[in-house]
């Protein structure tokens, strides 16, 4: 098993979690230290670059994330950057015929991300995106029974994810609130995330009928500023969702639920049973079993130190918010060690990106939106 | 205070759980026996209508309601017939000068909604809706808080009313499936419930964008039959809701959540507070309190034993379901007893049909409908 | 079936609840409203006993509560009266051929309790103990289950009450405080209920190992009064406790636990499976089924409207405290129509009763004392 | 800020997740990634050694753990060993100068404990006991509340530690099962844990009244073996535990909870509030203010990202299981960078020893067993 070399572009926030990612996967897996080594990490600034690379721990750092795509001890990069980053870099790497993990949600417009997997396709490189919530041992497990045929038909489904992170007006207008920089509000950031668990259990989207709504309309440019700007993405995005397997669905995000620190939900309800999910208890799957009718109720299903790779560290009910961003690199790198495709991919994000595309046209016209299937050759899907 | 003579109509499982309601008042608020007295019963058949009245303990039954109305020691009719009986009931009853109080929904159309209204407006007799969930302390904390103002401006809300009664294909096509008899699926059944509780907290709806979907759309006519019917009604119910004071919120309804059993959740977020309730835990109601920065986070507020009347036997942590009945069938007394409008009235009611016709209205064209409010003389309100 | 004549002996918040069950009885068993009647209520004072008379709607009221037992349309006594006049009123019912209901605890002594079991097994009446909570439908599905097998051998179990009834010191001095009327403190309020179900459900204790605490030493003997009392009832209680059959669990009990409403749980655990019930969410049994090892949970099983007898109004997740007074008592009127002996009798409270008293002997000596059986003829148990 | 070299005695399953909290501590607090140095892994055997060196990526691997004292690159030393092997290589670390963090419990007697808060007390070196869970923000923040004087007079506390583990008759006698490796059973195991809490958040012990149990009294000695060996450790162990400042409750720790994957509580209650945690929702502390009396409840404070530290990648609701370790041992660093006394000290590991060598005493006599102060000298504590 060959040694990977990794370049981190980008390091703020979610940066360093990767980072940090990378660094405990020998421990959750048995591997040798040097089994995934961080090469380099760029960044805007050279102040922030140098001490990210101090941090981490890796020899190089630069503001021009080209000089990282050019070395031969790179395997693959890691994108960490503000959406509308995403397409130049991801589309660059594809062409230096680096492997690619990129953030969610995979860009800030459909049409970007519609060339950045042409792009990764001729390119043949292998992809994943960062649908971390996809790798905790209670999804990992609901992912099982649906697979299985636990449910049967499936009726009806819901999703929310509630933050309350912009409930100030006094908050400034940063990037993720700004629709060139993001491509959208509460759908992109927090809305992704639950359309992606919704497309990876039940297949794809077949229409949407969307309502976005701004509830703070104008923001200082930056903290204490007086001068204001207008916010053009969504605070509030409240959907209704037909899937092509013929369920039903809401799927609700926000980041104005004040009092919600991180409220997910996801709920799918069938003919032969039903799932439940909560981020807030993340170790559990409710699990229903319509068949089971002496004993008739929902099961909190145990699911810790259930990862589909090697048993971690992680045997207690607390697997934690970074073990998710570590599955979700190692099955990237094992992919890789593999020359396997990788799951979920650029493709997957596309999909994602469709539907958030198709829920802004539907809310600016008050009618339900049809979704095509992503036209990407499945032969050859990254 | 005067003796109340109250006659019955209809006695299906709620008509029952009203009867318990009256003979439970005394003991819940320090009333003699004799405060009300249920004269009489009205069923379709003789027999029911005779054995109602002995577990009643009630001296007159009969299978024509209009003998009730005629008698001078009735002052109140109490109707728990299905949907599409009640406008007749209500219109007679209200020429005979009797006060009213009405199982929901109000009618199986809002026609006969609007119509039964002006009857009673017309009459001046006093009249209240069966919502009874309104009378659950948690709620009634919720209520004073958003008149108190604790919320501030409203960000958004949630409403879910699941059940899994349907799911099983074989239940036959009983008048709760049939549009003309009930004048709506698991909107009319569920969901008018939660649409009262947030017409309640945040006043008049202004628009709605409703899904409305029939999962079985064949059943049998009675059960074992091979002969089948159509299902003219909604098994599951998605909408969008936009208020008068400016909120956006969801509100679903199903009858096809397998698993579910009673599953009511109302949810509302605002600039200043957050507030949660759960059918599944009813004696507490969640609050959050967006001004207490040292500690933050929700506070499950005890509500035992907090009915607005007197201190009743329920001061555990246990209402119950019974209780919500008597406190609501005790404010309806109560309000004639003092001579004043009582509430939740029929025009209550009517409202919650006026945005459930526009919902129907809203799934047959895939567009938003706006909602007048209604025109109700308040002077005259009943 | 014959109509059942009751007197009510004490009228407080408790008589109360129990005069409400015997009304609603009818409603949730299908039976004619005279099925029981309520012939007579005996307090204190003559106006209590006048005011509980015109609430409860019978026709005689009395101080002296003899002339209720001499008159021949009594069937049965309902004894509500503070613990340490159960013995008098039981003795006499007993020997006036009565069949008796009596609240829990049965005395405030465990010699009196001796000679109250000791009287009706010599009068022959049949008895029943208010221990209403073994009524949850959620308690008689963990009955059933442990009868089957469902446990195994039980390895150990826990059980609490918790309350904050008695925090604030300037709360005066009632009979609960005082151990000559009471018996005892939150051992006999509280811990009886736990100690009952424990007992219901694992059979015979062998020995107890106990700690009780006075937590406020001294009340005011009246309300706002200067002048002080000793309070020489426990406000804690901790027991180990090892039952006959061999498992080994706690009980605790306290009226200081700031904050708790009611805080009832019950937790058994077994080679096979487990149990949990929660009295704060009162519809639901969980439980662990270790011979299922697909799917490993505990299961919030479903218990509503599963009474033993007839299908009630509480068909939804909220059967309420005045529900299970009304079981408890239904399933007396039943024996006593059955001519069978009714469960749980004044035996089982004995049972209580003698633990109890054991658990003083050993918090006055810090060392386990044992139990025994009580010595009651099975054959003739009432 | 000096780097600082660690050397790993021991590496089965807890030492993987020491290591990998070494190697995230630059992540979480902003550190250079050679702040903290893994220089070498000492094991029983050259094969577990040199796969672990691999793993962690250090250079030295040995079967000496005393060529690892000998290195002057060795700042501190980290045991993750067996119970009884803790004393030896603490007092040779000790000797040599070596700063010493500790896995619980501190020894397998309380003798061994004592020479070893005498050997590291005269050598003065800095000391550290793994308690990780006083590490979790909701513990830190009920820390800090009861340091505030939030409770008031500490009326009683329940605590408890729930697993399953050893449930299977067929598991073999393992250390842990025998008294003379590992000291003690669930008690040392699961309750040092939940006594270290206790003592952290309410101070010294008094006295102790203990009920401990044999489960299983017999298992093979190796898996699937015929051969059988006796188990002389506790697998249940009931605790009432009076503390020196008054106060009286419970504390049990089982590996017989069937269905019970990791269920910690802690509840404290006191005359002015009272706090709840618990392992299974460790986000959140239940907090209830009795100052409070508008709106009554406890509430569920977040605690997310509260870390004493600097703010780290966990800022959502799932600290982890591993997160804790990494808080508890940057702790340590920081305490030698500061040069202060360290927390929790292995003085703190001792008081718990000597609260469970009272236990075992009480347990073997039935009686109350008083528990004296350790004596440290608190000038040179270490």
């Amino acid at each position: 098993m060959r040694s990977l070399g990794i370049a981190l572009l980008g390091y703020g926030g979610i940066g360093r979690v990767h980072a940090l990612g990378y660094r405990a996967i020998p421990f959750h897996y048995g591997l040798p230290a040097d089994a995934v080594r961080l090469v380099g990490v760029a960044t805007r600034h050279p102040q922030t670059a140098e001490r990210a690379a101090a941090e981490i721990g890796c020899p190089v750092w630069t503001t021009d994330y080209r000089q990282l795509l050019a070395r031969d001890d790179v395997d693959a990069i890691d994108c960490c950057l503000p959406n509308d980053q995403h397409e130049e870099v991801v589309v660059a790497a594809a062409a230096a015929g680096k492997h690619i993990y990129c953030e969610k949600p995979l860009a800030a417009g459909v049409d970007a991300a519609r060339r950045m997997v042409a792009a990764v396709q001729e390119a043949g490189v292998l992809t994943q995106m960062t649908f971390n919530y996809r790798f905790f041992p209670a999804l990992l497990q609901a992912k099982q029974l649906v697979d299985q045929g636990f449910l049967g038909r499936v009726f009806s489904f819901y999703g929310r994810y509630y933050r309350s992170s912009y409930t100030d007006p006094q908050k400034p207008l940063t990037w993720r609130l700004r629709k060139d920089a993001s491509g959208g509000g509460a759908l992109f950031d927090l809305g992704s995330h639950v359309l992606d668990l919704v497309y990876w259990l039940l297949g794809d989207f077949a229409a949407v009928n969307a309502t976005l709504e701004t509830l703070v309309k104008e923001r200082p440019l930056a903290p204490g500023s007086a001068e204001m700007g207008q916010v053009d993405v969504d605070d509030l995005a409240l959907l209704q969702l037909r899937m092509a397997g013929g369920s039903l669905g809401t799927v609700e995000s926000t980041r104005f639920a004040t009092g919600a620190v991180n409220d997910l939900l996801l709920e799918v309800y069938g003919e032969r049973g039903s799932l439940r999910f909560s981020l807030g208890d993340p170790a559990w799957l409710e699990v229903y079993d319509a068949g089971d009718t002496t004993l008739r109720g929902f099961r909190k299903v145990e699911t810790v130190q259930r990862y589909a790779g090697q048993k971690a560290p992680d045997w207690t009910a607390m697997p934690g918010f970074v073990r998710t961003h570590t599955e979700c690199q190692y099955q990237f790198l094992r992919a890789i060690w593999d020359d396997q495709a990788a799951s979920p991919s650029l493709a997957d994000g596309l999909a994602v990106q469709e539907v958030m595309d198709a829920a802004c046209r539907s809310a600016a016209t008050g009618k339900w939106v049809a979704i095509d299937a992503p036209d990407v050759n499945p032969e050859t899907s990254p």
